[in-house]
């Protein structure tokens, strides 16, 4: 099956949002077996959306369209797939009686055009959209499958995960058996070191495939096997993830979706343990990572951000005389700031990051990208490893709060796990 | 001029990173008044990115491609845009010489594959990629432009303004005349409150012309004025702005590129004056932002993550009777953060927030997506400001760290620039 993302708005091609939305469908669809060939973004234009559908359906098995389904004049999509495969839209008393319940619930009477919304194509399926107003539609004609999704990204990805990928997941199964992944996610290692320790089982591989990606500083497995049903797919999965996990385990913090801010969170959680900050040169992006995850407050207690030296004086307790001595920068300071943010927060864990981001600042004995790592535990040794990371400033900020939050990640399931004391350094 | 953006490789196809390239590419030639009707992704595959070319010379005249011009196997779109033009690809000394001294500089010697770098599509123009090894080329062939730039944004992203621009701007300004815009940057007025405020010069565009658009809580408003020459457009642009910051001029943080938190920093560092943050909901997010600017140390010194109460206790000094009574999200509460954050620092001003990020956490009283701001400084009576957002857990995130630059903002504008009192609540 080759399938083709065309995403609809004009606001993609003025650039005042990225098209996250392909991103998102093509990472979904690559772990369903599915290839994605090619995104197109076309603007809120009758003649221009046909123009695309009409290269698509030339091309591509699958074509996933999003946009353009809400209840303005400029949102065309249904009225331009209909009119396109030649069939009539007709009103859905179901979707039209939810709608009407919606706003209702709001204490607001439905506006007339909202109505544009409960038309479906005729022999469609409606896909429901439990967070907005535009349901998705799926549609088969001339042999090819349209799928219609809305716009916004918190209504087209829950949409995904709950009706898009159960559907696909029933073609495959029905077409080439079951095709079923699962996703890998490691930190710490590079993608040529990982390759060289599995480099057997990616010469040997058939079925299940293993994919090795890399990208941000973060390396990525993708397991993919075929078989007549899912059990059957999965039993050749786990034995090859059980391998995966004998020789690279320390580095696989998680699966699929999981980011490192989750794997942390997990690990903390499970022993009732928490955590708090220091950072430097982060500027706040590892407690921001650690509050994206919901429910945060479990483990996450707060932390200090020390950009000047007289924050890590003051509110982490970092001796002038060792700023001045070994300076902000050094792994003195960051087992001093890691166990200030432990000690002033009253948390069980501190993480701390210092390091020159740039692109001022750096000196030859401390070039941009000099970045130490530190994580404190009352009852283990002072935890610190040095960085020299390289790309711009975002991408130093970036890898490093990955980085404190991967040294937390291993130090506690160390610490929590095996009683084994962690090494000062690595 | 019609153009259309082709972003080339397979690791956009499979969702690894979205198509930041196009949107920033959009953006760009949207302000010099060029149409982009289309974004199409391909994978590195000879056969489709021809077929992709195909397409967008029979509907464009600009043709820009990103990506495919490393050094590997992989990457194609040099080789095969010269094939499909019928041009061949001819050694060029200079670049040559310059890959070369490139690595030396580095101590190494160059790998052969590099070579390919050096060649270029004959009768192109050369754009230079101080950033990387693959120069940017530019061809015209056909009737049409092709503009050839590398794939890593923090290469395309300089190339586009050191040479992309200059360059479009010469034809443009030969064929139609010099196009010229500026984008006014506003916050915290609504888009249709603006469009009420401005609906004069709205109905009555012409030459100049005003483009409102709002996204994530940003609005923003291009002037785009036409006239023989540079001077010529800007002479129109230059009033028309004038009359808007006029009528709504308090909202007006910054131009063109600039954040809300380059835009603090800036007012901040023409006064000599400090700042700390206290974080509650947003975990970081707000000095995360603060610290994306280089050189944000000179007016930046830090602050505290008081995701836990006991950390607004403990290290902001909130009282526990306050937050026992008022509760964490209270203009209480967001009034002694704020104070507390540059009391602790030794920061002129301080910057709070605290709220409901949810998704749990909502009560009747205190629904998801309230959010406090508070904004302190010694000389200027406590200011909070309370909001209620609407979107995920991440919106509001982003919404409420926005309105704390913001406050901030203004605050340090009204306080440092006429020295009059701002007001308690709005």
């Amino acid at each position: 099956m080759r399938a083709e993302i065309i995403a609809v708005g004009t606001e993609l091609l003025l650039g005042q949002i990225a098209n996250t939305n392909a991103r998102f469908l093509s990472e979904q669809l690559a772990r369903l077996g599915v290839g994605v060939y090619f995104h197109t973004v076309v603007g809120d234009n009758r003649d221009r959306l046909r123009s695309v559908l009409e290269i698509a359906r030339s091309r591509s098995d699958l074509i996933v369209l999003c946009g353009g389904l809400g209840p303005t004049e400029d949102d065309l999509t249904r009225e331009t797939v209909a009119e396109f495969l030649g069939l009539p839209l007709v009103l859905d008393a179901g979707v039209l009686q939810r709608l009407e319940a919606l706003f209702a619930s709001m204490g607001r009477a439905m506006p007339p055009n909202n109505k544009r919304q409960a038309m479906v194509i005729q022999g469609g399926q409606i896909l429901p959209n439990p967070r907005g107003t535009a349901p998705g539609q799926y549609v088969e004609a001339g042999g090819r499958r349209y799928l219609l999704l809305p716009g916004p990204p918190t209504e087209l990805e829950p949409m995904v995960r709950e009706s898009v990928v159960p559907l696909i997941q029933t073609w495959t199964d029905r077409e080439s058996g079951a095709i079923r992944s699962r996703v890998l996610r490691l930190y710490g290692i590079g993608e040529s070191a990982m390759v060289e320790q599995i480099a057997d089982l990616l010469d040997n591989q058939s079925n299940p495939t293993i994919a090795p990606l890399a990208s941000e500083g973060e390396v990525t497995l993708r397991l993919t096997a075929r078989a007549a049903d899912e059990a059957g797919a999965l039993a050749l999965i786990d034995p090859l993830e059980s391998e995966l996990r004998r020789r690279l385990g320390k580095y696989i913090y998680g699966c699929d979706d999981e980011t490192l801010a989750v794997a942390v969170g997990k690990e903390l959680a499970a022993r009732g343990w928490t955590v708090a900050v220091a950072e430097s040169c982060t500027g706040g992006l590892v407690g921001e990572m650690l509050t994206e995850v919901p429910g945060s407050s479990r483990y996450f207690l707060g932390g200090v951000i020390a950009y000047d030296n007289s924050a890590k004086q003051g509110l982490l307790g970092v001796p002038g005389e060792v700023l001045a001595r070994a300076g902000a920068v050094s792994t003195e300071t960051a087992a001093l700031m890691a166990e200030g943010a432990a000690r002033r927060l009253g948390a069980d864990w501190g993480v701390s990051v210092t390091g020159i981001a740039g692109p001022g600042g750096g000196t030859p004995e401390k070039p941009v990208g000099l970045v130490y790592v530190g994580v404190y535990h009352s009852a283990m040794k002072p935890w610190v490893k040095r960085f020299q990371f390289y790309g711009d400033r975002r991408q130093i900020r970036i890898r490093s709060a990955k980085a404190a939050l991967y040294a937390l990640w291993r130090r506690v399931r160390e610490h929590g796990g095996s009683g084994v004391e962690p090494e000062r350094r690595e």
